[in-house]
């Protein structure tokens, strides 16, 4: 059973995670578009990691250890630290390193808090647009600069009104998952691509209808779900399960067109 | 022929292209990520135009009309005004509305001065970011608040090393065109999707190797031009030839990317 936190320890923690992601951001930014601090993990695989990533997970994993010394952590670049409380920190210090890389916009910090059975607390921070999208069950906002605005889904009712969009046509495996996708892309008024964490925080304020994704990690997907949810929105898995473990993510600002997608989604023949 | 101009009346006019594109900025801005002002020209294809759009192109005519009354003007929203001189101002007002629609940050004001024969002066301006981007024959810098700095592409030698942008897979027609995209995507290291106009400008600052398009206007890519050959790099046709005319559109930081990159276009039997 997860523990019971009442809102103002919420609170608490929510801008602890703010507090995370923008001390990693500040980590992070003397390495955007410096061209010397790329590096590469797997070069066979092309896995982009730049001392950057590093740099901002040992600074959120300092900080955490510093104030919540039971927590537990799990981040993509140093595994993962168990705990004594059931809580544990989900850190991407870069979700979206392809397009940091190429000197683009739509990546971000993500901190989530997991209570052991669910993401509640999530905060994104892109640290060049210097935004800050943060959520819990009580609500989601961004910041930016002394500006502060709550985030609330639109809500549409017919699919073929929707705006829908994910990182990559190509991250779908070919067959029935990317045929999936593109039945839903058929059916939709737009879609734009290159989005990453970027696109579920624009689901979030209202200027996205649909994100669908697949083959996310967890770390890449928990961050987004408090926001998404906070802000009246809908995250699950492509059969309408559970998000938080990753894998193939359908997040929707109206329930109508989350069902809509699912309907279409599951006419392919996926395994779970 | 076109008019030969000084290094110093050149600086003028590039001056005055960042001034054009960052007043319209002024009055795009207050339209982003603002749902009511979303308009929708063509409803039965969908070509999102905003209010912002149109107050942006008007801000930028009057102020040419001021400043340069014998300029020609091309823009997206007004159509043509002839000049008595030889000289063009051609305006994209926000060049990536889709991505502006969807509250994303790729997309950007297109400011170029034509000169009779080819685009002489290019300025690529983002509000939100505070971004300006711009290029003659003597250079290509970008400014953002109080920094600036020279902009100057990569130089990298095997193609199977670059990274390729364009704004959709699906903006290639179906059939020897989506192929010979296809068939370059394939030789790469790395795509990425969702740039429009910032994905130029990511080029000619050195982080992309490649941008491939189809289907652009001349104003759509006018403005990049000088930005991306002031900064080294090379933009033209995907045979070769002149870019300035839009339609199917390479630009390259590295000249042996770009020669590899069109014969592997060339493979494919496309119409002109």
């Amino acid at each position: 059973m997860s523990p019971q936190l009442d809102r103002a320890a919420l609170e608490e923690l929510v801008l602890f995670a703010c507090r995370l992601a923008e001390l990693a951001g500040r980590a992070i930014l003397p390495h955007f578009r410096n061209l010397e601090s790329i590096d590469n993990k797997q070069p066979a695989d092309f896995d982009p990691v730049t001392a950057a990533d590093r740099e901002a997970e040992r600074v959120i994993r300092d900080e955490i250890l510093r104030v919540y010394p039971r927590h537990g952590i799990v981040g993509e670049e140093f595994g993962s630290t168990r705990g004594s409380e059931p809580f544990t920190w989900m850190i991407d210090p870069i979700d979206g390193t392809r397009a940091f890389i190429a000197g683009l916009l739509h990546w971000g910090v993500l901190v989530a808090l997991n209570d052991g059975a669910r993401p509640i607390v999530g905060a994104m921070h892109q640290p060049y647009t210097r935004e800050t999208f943060f959520g819990t069950r009580d609500g989601a906002q961004m910041r930016r600069e002394s500006q502060s605005m709550p985030l609330q889904v639109r809500k549409i009712e017919r699919i073929q009104d929707a705006i829908l969009s994910a990182t990559d046509p190509a991250m779908f495996a070919n067959g029935p998952e990317r045929d999936a996708f593109r039945s839903l892309a058929a059916t939709v008024k737009m879609r734009r691509y290159g989005g990453d964490c970027y696109a579920y925080a624009m689901l979030a304020a209202g200027h996205i209808d649909l994100v669908v994704e697949a083959s996310l990690n967890p770390y890449d997907i928990q961050a987004l779900i408090p926001i998404i949810e906070g802000a009246g929105g809908i995250v699950t898995s492509w059969v309408g399960g559970d998000a938080s473990h990753g894998g193939r993510v359908i997040a929707a600002g109206d329930e109508r067109i989350h069902a809509a997608a699912l309907e279409i989604l599951k006419r392919a023949p996926l395994d779970s």
